[in-house]
């Protein structure tokens, strides 16, 4: 193990380096412009796993965006891990709020990285992340010292709803068979909190439309005798939640799972300073559903966003227009028990129900995704604390996320096995955000942390623990 | 008066030329890119007054877009007409949604307009009717029988608030004064039942912003926690209606001036169809304050709009975005005897205090504008009456629209002159939206009856009426 971690201190420069060749390429999923860096991308990941030594590396072409697949066979006698990233990465809208191209890596110093962080849309999510397990394994074998079996599986439709996953895996069981997977795309409570992720939020994916006249129309000559679809649209959202920010549709909470007071009072003990939260946001004020904690708000309930809205006249000066459509994308956050397409159909069921007979609504699913909770009982969770405890010097905190990873509820409904969530970006990294970035420390510990992660795993499945 | 009218007839298919090389211009006001064609447009409205036989024309500069202005003197003992138009047209946005491009005129029929219409931005909004007031001139010159002194002023900054204008006006006071100003820039009831506008709405328009984090967050990392801007302003901008659909700004309708049963009654005697005005516009239910017909909603009484709505990710696909900022464009339309420098801080004063802590808000006042009840015992109505009897052979209606003209009240302070807004448009002419149209009937009829007008202005002027 010490010849593995000089390995990685000799070669971080070079590690970085090849970091920043992938994050050079604009792999934005959501945008069908892009669809030649994606496919770039899925090749440089399929390049960089056999420069590392892995095995049977291809690029599977889906109905979508290929999926890279690799796999290092050790030993009949070795535990299976099946590592699952994904290297397509959200837009980077709004472009000018960038310090420095999106995707042109550069490393900056900031308060919460010190010795700098790297500073690219992916860099956090899910590239860089990626790239740690790569590295990791590569100094294994370079090292000979891979304890594990090892398969690789990176998708590029994360970030449009994995769409494609699903099936791949249906009709690659047998190859993909392992036992656990391995996932690299959450966050540590802090630098100096290791955490490692328990739960995750679901999520449902709505576009909306409100149709009001067959044209746009002067507002002067017809305003107020005709239904302005924006004036409606607004009415329509402000009527989801209640004064106390709880969402109105009928049935949407019937499903939840309640946290009892214990585990409340259990999350509530993680370090959080609201204070510094509110700084760090430039907010005078949280905001939330009545009777719930900041933390809470963001793990454990869900929730509902307008993720954008548009209608109308949005260019320069004033234009007296009463225009014919309004739309917004609406996404839930979804908790243990909820079901996503449930909550799309009661989204959509009460979204049409409310909408006035002077327009017409129409209401598109986009993705969703299932909520997770995941064992701190298994042999996975165990390897995985072990091995940030060896590398961070401190016990991790078992914590929940409020963002989703659809794919660990397909992964153990598909392949029957439970995934561990050893992610190490920061909640201020700003992934899907302007100036998204990933500490040095941050990309460097992962790749330290998980060879001793295929350790004590190696270690537990042999009863060695 | 028969010379004039045959040379009109002689000359139809030149006026239809000339006016679909002014409609060429893209002369945008609301966008500074169009700058270059603005001032085009001054151009070409000059050199055509000038070819009409109009003296001391000239292209006034302004610090904003030119104001044209020309004048013929017949004799000291004639009464003076100010026509007043604009040749700045509306952005033409949504390009898509136009069958033929804005600035390429073409003549097509339509179920309204079976001789045909000029399909174009500013056909009808203001070009086609500003040139109907040249042509007509051009005519009597022609003939010799102008019987009145008229002046020409027309601006290029109508569509985004005349900013400029007053302060001309009241620099030029000596140069434009007048009997009364002649203004074609509103419609007729149909092309059966000729009208004369004797009210106009005026017009209250702002800009706000809600800001709440410091950037677009993670919807998945923050979204529950922290306030959500644009659900913030849908719910801020729902609250702005009650559901009578009454407005809920402090003090908004203290100064309506409320119609007696007896002028509602006599309102609502004008011809209306409700079912052809559903169908025209394709929506199921009408929608607007209780207790008002959609004419009276339409025209006596103040509304609140929304022109345009925008914030977070309005791209293809899903983004999972918690915005940083939405933004609204505003508009309330006055009755008398509201003022719109009061309707402006009264909006802003609630707007921010409805504002929760969670997030900022920043309201922009652009163009206002004062509503408009002009008389109809006056000589210059009288005349108006007289020549649309004559010219479509039946008497007109007085009626009082939704637009704004906020110049109206302007002139009647500065000039201290009362206006006539004898227009010819229809409702349904699409003025502000794609396909806007104007009747090739609207147009000559309009060239017949300004004649018509001068001659009985003068008559009645002189004792003859």
């Amino acid at each position: 193990m010490q010849a593995v971690q000089d390995f990685i201190q000799q070669n971080k420069k070079r590690y970085l380096e090849e970091l920043f060749e992938l994050l050079r390429i604009p792999s934005i999923s959501a945008d069908p412009a892009y669809k030649g860096d994606v496919e770039r991308a899925a090749e440089y990941v399929a390049e960089s796993l056999r420069k590392a030594g892995v095995d049977k590396v291809e690029v599977c072409p889906t109905a979508g965006n290929p999926i890279v697949y690799g796999e290092k066979f050790i030993g009949p006698d070795k535990p299976t891990v099946l590592v699952y990233g994904h290297y397509d990465v959200q837009p980077p809208d709004p472009l000018e709020l960038w310090e420095s191209g999106p995707f042109e890596p550069v490393v900056k110093k900031t308060e919460l990285h010190p010795d700098g962080a790297i500073f690219a849309r992916g860099s956090c999510d899910d590239k860089g992340q990626v790239f740690m397990h790569i590295k990791a394994v590569e100094a294994m074998l370079a090292k000979g010292s891979l304890p594990c079996n090892v398969k690789f599986m990176i998708e590029g439709e994360e970030e449009v709803g994995s769409e494609h996953l699903g099936i791949f895996c249906r009709q690659n069981a047998a190859k993909l068979a392992c036992d656990t997977i391995l996932i690299s795309d959450t966050s540590i409570l802090s630098n100096e909190h290791p955490s490692i992720t328990v739960g995750l939020r679901g999520l449902s994916y709505v576009e909306v439309e409100v149709t009001g006249p067959n044209r746009d129309l002067h507002s002067g000559v017809y305003g107020g005798a005709v239904a302005n679809p924006v004036n409606i649209l607004c009415r329509m959202i402000a009527s989801l939640q209640d004064e106390d920010n709880r969402i109105t549709i009928p049935g949407f909470y019937d499903d939840v799972l309640e946290l009892s007071t214990e585990e409340r009072a259990q999350m509530n003990k993680a370090p959080f300073d609201l204070e510094h939260y509110k700084k760090d946001l430039g907010i005078a004020e949280v905001r939330g559903e009545k009777g719930y904690t900041t933390l809470e708000r963001a793990t454990i309930r869900p929730t509902l966003d307008v993720n954008g809205i548009w209608g109308g006249y949005t260019g320069k000066g004033a234009k007296t227009v009463l225009p014919a459509k309004a739309f917004a994308k609406i996404s839930m956050r979804l908790v243990p028990n909820q079901h996503p397409d449930k909550i799309t159909a009661l989204f959509q069921k009460h979204f049409e129900s409310i909408a006035p007979p002077s327009v017409k609504v129409k209401v598109t699913p986009h993705h969703g995704g299932e909520p997770v909770v995941t064992p701190t009982d298994t042999p996975e969770y165990q390897a995985a604390a072990r091995a940030m405890a060896k590398a961070f010097g401190k016990q991790p905190i078992p914590t929940r996320e409020g963002g989703s990873i659809p794919i660990v509820a397909l992964f153990e409904e598909v392949l029957g096995v439970k995934s561990v969530l050893m992610g190490f970006g920061l909640d201020s990294d700003a992934i899907h955000s302007p100036n998204e970035h990933y500490g040095l420390f941050n990309y460097y510990k992962g790749i330290e942390t998980i060879p001793y992660f295929y350790q004590f795993y190696a270690d537990g499945k042999n009863g060695g623990m």
